[in-house]
């Protein structure tokens, strides 16, 4: 018997770090752990060796005529430092009342546990379910799947023999109100290194006569946003899509709270593009972040020194139809532009991804050219989440960035079911993050319905 | 026989950081390397406790009538990170041709080095030398001192016996040209740090709602000078003393070349409060730098983070009269009013120190109150750097702080004799510090002719 919460801690305890190469043995360990696990399901895996960590890439095969729905997780997970503010140890999963807590335990091992234990009872009822699986299962999404277009090519044939892509790796608003998301933002990542003196200066021998690169990186950091809290970079908005009326209408039926939300982060006030709730602004609008920034000493006491060096990691969440490279050469222009003088700048290209958006059926903007198959499944699953959770799915874009999803389209032309498992309160991305045993529960009876109505039905 | 360099290279083996209390044994052993080697010279050693570092004083008595110097120095060393950046290890002395390398060769165990050595081979030559000595070496100046004002105040009756105080924590801005330093910059340090969310946020489920820690503290430095040069904090300049014109003349006389002076900063452009050279504007002006600046994620690769805080590390070089607690009061009292809608600022006060300023004999501004043995050990410094180094001292402030000589004056009427022995290219405060052994040879001589003047002539 297939016992998901053993496996979520199991797979949880690998602490598989994909950005960081000290964490090798975790990676390794979650991916072996996986590729086990699916072949023990009576999948055919295969693990495929990319320049950096496999992709486990998983196929119950079946008559031509059946349907075919490609699976896709990842086994990585986001550094888990600062580790001196997790309550429980990241990397040893603990569960306290009715949540599992552990790095990666909601962004992405128990989402895709869900899904993995819905296929093991499937096909526990019934070994001949006429229905074709491919998990699709890659250690590269938390460093934004450097090798997943390498993949997507040497794979497009097989893959373009499937329907659609099922996923849960985004987002549930509340326990009570799943969201089957319809949009994805994009990204764009750099850092930028800002260099004074060729070395570390003492302030009291050399203080006041050269500019310090903390204070040339803030100038720069300043002149990025309005104070209105637009993104200040000429150009940046020019190709963001009109939001559709059907998709405004959707929002307000998840009767989000500001107050709440406001409470939830702890800030006393929001700051978002003019004309944009919050709820909005996430879903509809792309930001300039800020993720990281250091130089000089960061350690205990004082040390009267003017650094050489200071950097920032910047972060762009992009929407339709902004294109990432483009955005990436408006912002590091700008930034070359407002330099000021005495430092020199370099730029860290680091990872990128397309938005995404895909149009359920029964819209007004439906595209005519929709795959039946992938029509039949939304309707499985607005049924199955109607039953299991006593509510209908929203359909709505969400701000968080999965990229392989527009490239799985753009390669394949496969479109994505995207059924959201986390909750805000997990604390993906942050110390702490957890996953609520009871979605875990439900979503495993959900996956198991829209998948056993697809097989029912071919 | 005293052998200076290998003493030298014993005390930078003892890693004394003060600031870190990791370095807890290297204070212990490098405090009671320096009492012992006293101790082995015929002086009474007092180890001072306090409430971090002790102090030593270390005492060789004598007839009333004597003259009495007070000779100055500290054990404890700045932190050595980063670390990466050292071509020898910090606390493992290597003598690369005339340059001893490690933490502290020059600031300040090679200079005290240097003072003791002198005493050493004067008392060798004339264990009866009419001259009484104090030797006062603490071990909490690069942490701006904090146990000192407790020990000055227990101690000022037996220090006020003396004449001056003579000390070797300066400068020497050629291997040719002595600066005996007749000013010294004051400190005023503190940390400001800013809170947004109340934790770390995913930047795709949360971001474009609210205002990034690290782009508010940005706007809030990026405030703090104006684009020409000058701190941008109302009142900051009020106090500013003017400079007396024998001071520009004395820093002509330097003929300090900017270009070289550029070349070995490996800057391109100056930036100086307008109306001053850079060779002045770090002796006469103050200056506002931000010693470190941290905030989310800094390790490899790339973390999608909206982080809960950031913080920045700021100091205050300071000139006569302008007061440290004054000062501080105006910066954190603008950055109040500049912290932008939608975070939280909370400050850490570090150390400060006054500015000090001491005026040569026969000078026209020359207090007539002076002390004759002050006026005597100018004279005798100003011989023997003459003869030793073939060319008169020059008479400068600095923009370097020893904020204990400000606070000495204040509570024993002392003034101080300042030799500096460190050269630019000695890497203070900064990976590959060294000190020049062919600068040590001829200090030790100078100020042995120096102690022995006086003593000659009491």
């Amino acid at each position: 018997m297939f016992d998901p919460v053993e496996k979520l801690k199991e797979f949880i305890s690998h602490p598989s770090v994909s950005a960081d190469s000290k964490f090798r043995d975790g990676m390794q360990a979650a991916q072996e752990f996986v590729a086990t696990l699916l072949g023990s399901l009576g999948f055919t895996v295969e693990v495929v060796k990319t320049d950096l960590h496999p992709i486990i890439f998983a196929q119950r095969g079946g008559d031509a005529s059946w349907p075919h729905v490609v699976i896709y997780g990842h086994y990585d997970v986001q550094p888990a430092d600062p580790l001196n503010l997790w309550k429980t140890p990241a990397f040893e999963p603990t569960i306290i009342g009715n949540r599992i807590y552990g790095r990666g335990a909601a962004d992405n091992k128990g989402p895709l546990m869900t899904n993995i234990a819905a296929v093991a009872q499937l096909l526990e009822a019934n070994p001949n379910l006429p229905l074709r699986i491919t998990f699709l299962i890659e250690g590269e999404e938390e460093m934004g799947s450097p090798s997943f277009p390498k993949f997507l090519e040497s794979h497009k044939d097989r893959l373009k023999e499937a329907d659609f892509v099922y996923l849960s790796d985004t987002a549930l608003p509340t326990p009570d109100q799943v969201v089957l998301t319809c949009g994805l933002r994009g990204l764009a990542l750099f850092d930028v290194h800002v260099t004074g003196a060729k070395g570390d200066l003492h302030s009291g021998l050399h203080g006041g006569v050269l500019r310090n690169p903390i204070q040339a990186l803030a100038e720069i950091i300043a002149t990025l946003h309005t104070p209105d809290g637009r993104v200040n970079v000429p150009g940046f908005y020019a190709d963001v899509l009109d939001v559709h009326p059907w998709e405004r209408d959707e929002l307000k039926k998840l009767g989000a709270d500001e107050k709440s939300y406001r409470e939830f982060l702890g800030i006393d006030t929001f700051y978002t593009t003019p004309g944009f709730s919050p709820f909005e602004a996430l879903r509809f609008q792309p930001t300039l972040e800020f993720n990281g920034i250091g130089g000089g000493y960061q350690g205990e006491g004082t040390k009267t020194v003017i650094p050489s060096k200071a950097f920032a990691k910047i972060s762009c969440r992009l929407v339709p139809n902004q294109e990432p490279e483009k955005i990436k050469q408006l912002v590091m222009d700008t930034i070359r532009a407002r330099t000021p003088s005495g430092v020199k700048i370099e730029f860290v290209d680091q990872h990128q991804g397309d938005p995404y958006v895909v149009v359920p059926p029964d819209r007004s903007n439906t595209p005519k050219e929709q795959s039946p198959v992938l029509a039949r499944a939304f309707r499985a699953a607005d049924k199955a989440v109607s039953e299991v959770w006593g509510r209908a799915p929203l359909y709505l874009r969400e701000g968080g960035s999965v990229p392989i999803i527009a490239q799985i389209k753009q390669v394949t032309g496969l479109d994505s079911v995207m059924f959201g498992l986390f909750l805000p309160e997990d604390n993906l991305h942050a110390p702490n993050e957890s996953f609520n045993l009871e979605v875990m529960k439900k979503g495993i009876e959900t996956s198991r319905r829209v998948l056993a109505a697809l097989a029912e039905k071919s």
